[in-house]
């Protein structure tokens, strides 16, 4: 089975690793070639171009954010390229507007838009242990499933509605940016009194809060270890934004992440801009008085 | 072992029941005498007064808020009718201000102030397994041992300053809050492009938030099933606002315990007095203008 | 006409030196009775107790809290001392709780009322330039009326309950510090592209916002001049915590008084006790990373 | 002097109108020529085209939104179409991106590019009362002066980066989309005690909040006057969003504006569409639970 992967980024580069080792015959494209190489090495073909690489009539794109897809789409003629009946998988969190954007410029061409965004992070990729959420018409999610299950511990369809994969991806980074915010908030609270914030979040992630996301930021925040970024406080922002604008457009308010946003764009002004997102961790320590 | 048990509602009579189970010799004292019949059957004594229950040297008070408390502390004089020596463990959800002030007052008195306030409901309490947050003089802490293993699961201590053990119960119900709102805000989102607000939670609770206290709160929003209430939405208020006022005197803002203050208020005000706090769904389904 | 004023700060003491010098026949009290002095010296009596004061029959507070009026009232027992009839006007700015139980207790005793804060500065009591926010029994009402018009330059009636005057007046505090802090958010902003500050409020209170709220608050922040404190931010924090609390009350969620809230908690957090209340300024600079 | 005028909206009529009745010799430009017609009559050109009207060498835009006034420079040209040292005066409230951009493309052109927005509704426009907020090269800005003496009642210059004009009217904007959301809350507060809110406001903008802002908002949030709407809900969503774009991209927190957001796309979820932007009083009375 052919399948191009569009953006050899963190996240592509395992993608595509995963599907050469699922044995899928696998053509490779990326602005900067250099990041092709080991693929190639392992029996990656690497298109000469974009129109090349959509050659395969499976397409899967997982660039850094809008201005890059859209680079590859417009810029580039991805959709132009597609044979008729092929399928363009974005596995990028972008926004809601574009993914209703590509929706309809697909259906114009006869090609079939698929929105397929990710949880996890590439440590997670690595292991082919990501949690795909898909959504478009369902006999292009049949097709994809072989795919999907290469590189993912576990799909949730979604409908035929491409914009609904797109959406859900951007609310779970919200909730994930809540939580920091919310560990933040109350890690600073109870620090004020002396409580040690490493047995404090060991107390939380043993009984309530037993999950991936209160594990990982919460330790993150008791330990004040905000360098190396696993996800920079930039990127942090872009999607609560992307969250929020979804929201204006839907009509659907979102107070907790108006809240995130602001501390963000705080955390941003006073220097944090390498950081992780957890940073806003030592933001709500400096809003508390703490040293 | 003996241990007197003071507040014999929903929390305070399983306490005590397993108490019993576990083989101490239990008194009890409740306002509304009538609630102490069942346990009095199993074999508790009946205190005729606080002052009565003081003498066991171990009094353990589980009441709905402060005012009950000092009631207890304050009119009933319990301080006063505690022998030298003795241990006031409080398991209520309390200020802190008050905490600080018990502390203060028994240690005048030559008696032992221990804050010990569970996480969990009265299902998690009537099968004894309650998680208990304890702080307090060490030496008390070590002699409520075999009471914290008779009704709980775990124990946490957090050092001999009881406030300490306050101050964590309140900021693990503004998390439990501010969950319940991120999660109100991003169902709701979700809905506005038809995605079934079921399969959603399932995929987050299977995922990033497989956590007991996501799992449950997103089911109910989800369900739309605000009655009945395991925690009625005051109860809420009235348990995000002590967080606040914590932070207000230790001088550490919590920004999205305000926004879920206002939007309780709101949802106070627009008649659901008597739904459970997860109603913050609701009003966020209605800010998003959902039917 | 006899008049006493229990209360002699700043702004107590211009009060009763204008009653002295519209021929009230004025006595006063204070708990650290030197401040009567010069009062006595023009003319004034100092009465031995508050009990004493009582006796004429109509009786100012001007008092810094709720824990002071209620000393006043309870510990000194004012309400007692009243003779049938005569009428205490509370002039302080204080809780709506205190403001219902107050009428309560005086209605029990057969005393009036009277909720008549006041807004303006003590430059302002000083040139008799009040403003008089009154509620209270009609009759009570027409008997204050010369004394209203001694101390201010204008009187706003708003009906026979107290606590509507308690309200209007902490709403009135609410919305000074609302202006406050949203002219910190932009000053702050245009700060950042280098816009002198002096000439964009010099444009801002020229045009739209022509008005002394906006006038005194926006010119102290352009300035940076956060002391000496005209109004100190802890007792901002108060009046806009008595707001919140008046609203969680009477189920009216205030947003942007939690806005407010929480970002004067950060400035005492930041050690900022002594300065102004506009110095949400500076912490609004802070958070936009000016030096 | 001649001068054009591109955009003949609710603003862009009156502003031309003023200008012919100074003597400007006046062109003018819209995409619906119908709207010129009166104009016309009274002496002014009609151009053929916007590369047409560029030729005057003073061109005004004045148009709704940023996509208009991109479309007028980057489809119909208009840069491309300007004289060597021509000005372009952009009077419409833009994106502070935007307003950069239009800046290097100007610069680059060898032509000036002056921001001018205004404060004032239309009938102010008609009466030549308007507020110009300017900046720009000072010789341009120099040679703009009779024009803006010409349809205004002052000049407040910003010195010579255009964009600071631009982000001194979206902070005006902001303050006072804050003024009304303060009031709609502090208005909703009172109501629920039966304060009467004519004089509730009566009383504020006679006192504190003496100014123009504050008694046309209180006003309609008093009279429950929302339609037919001075400034539409939708618009000062757009408005209050740049400013808050414009924050994130200076890196500035903003977080009234954040709730004055959340609270106009719920007022648009709940149907307030085609509301003056003051609307947000009603939604304040909803949420306080008034009928």
């Amino acid at each position: 089975m052919r399948v191009s992967v569009i953006g050899l980024g963190n996240m592509g580069r395992p993608i595509a690793g995963n599907l050469l080792a699922a044995g899928f015959d696998v053509t490779v494209w990326n602005r900067t070639p250099e990041r092709a190489r080991e693929l190639v090495a392992r029996g990656a073909t690497h298109a000469r171009s974009v129109a090349d690489a959509a050659q395969s009539g499976l397409v899967v794109t997982m660039l850094s954010d809008d201005r890059a897809l859209e680079h590859v789409v417009f810029a580039e003629r991805l959709i132009e390229a597609l044979p008729q009946g092929a399928i363009h998988v974005s596995m990028s969190t972008i926004s809601l507007a574009l993914a209703e954007r590509l929706t309809a410029d697909h259906d114009r061409h006869g090609t079939d838009f698929v929105s397929a965004p990710v949880f996890g992070r590439p440590e997670m990729a690595a292991a082919a242990k990501l949690f795909v959420v898909a959504s478009g018409p369902q006999a292009a999610l049949d097709r994809c499933d072989p795919l999907f299950a290469a590189v993912g511990q576990r799909t949730f369809r979604f409908g035929d509605a491409p914009r609904a994969a797109t959406l859900i991806k951007l609310s779970g980074n919200f909730l994930l940016a809540a939580a920091i915010e919310s560990l933040a908030e109350a890690i600073a609270l109870v620090r004020k009194t002396g409580v040690d914030p490493h047995a404090y979040v060991e107390m939380l992630t043993s009984t309530l809060f037993a999950a991936p996301a209160y594990k990982t930021y919460s330790g993150l925040i008791a330990d004040e270890r905000y360098h190396p970024a696993g996800f920079r406080l930039p990127l942090g922002l872009k999607d609560v934004t992307l969250a929020l604008e979804a929201g204006r457009d839907l009509r659907a308010p979102l107070p907790v992440a108006s809240v995130v946003r602001d501390h963000m764009i705080a955390a941003l002004a006073q220097g944090f801009e390498d950081a992780d997102w957890s940073v806003l961790g030592k933001l709500a320590a400096k809003n508390a008085g703490l040293p």
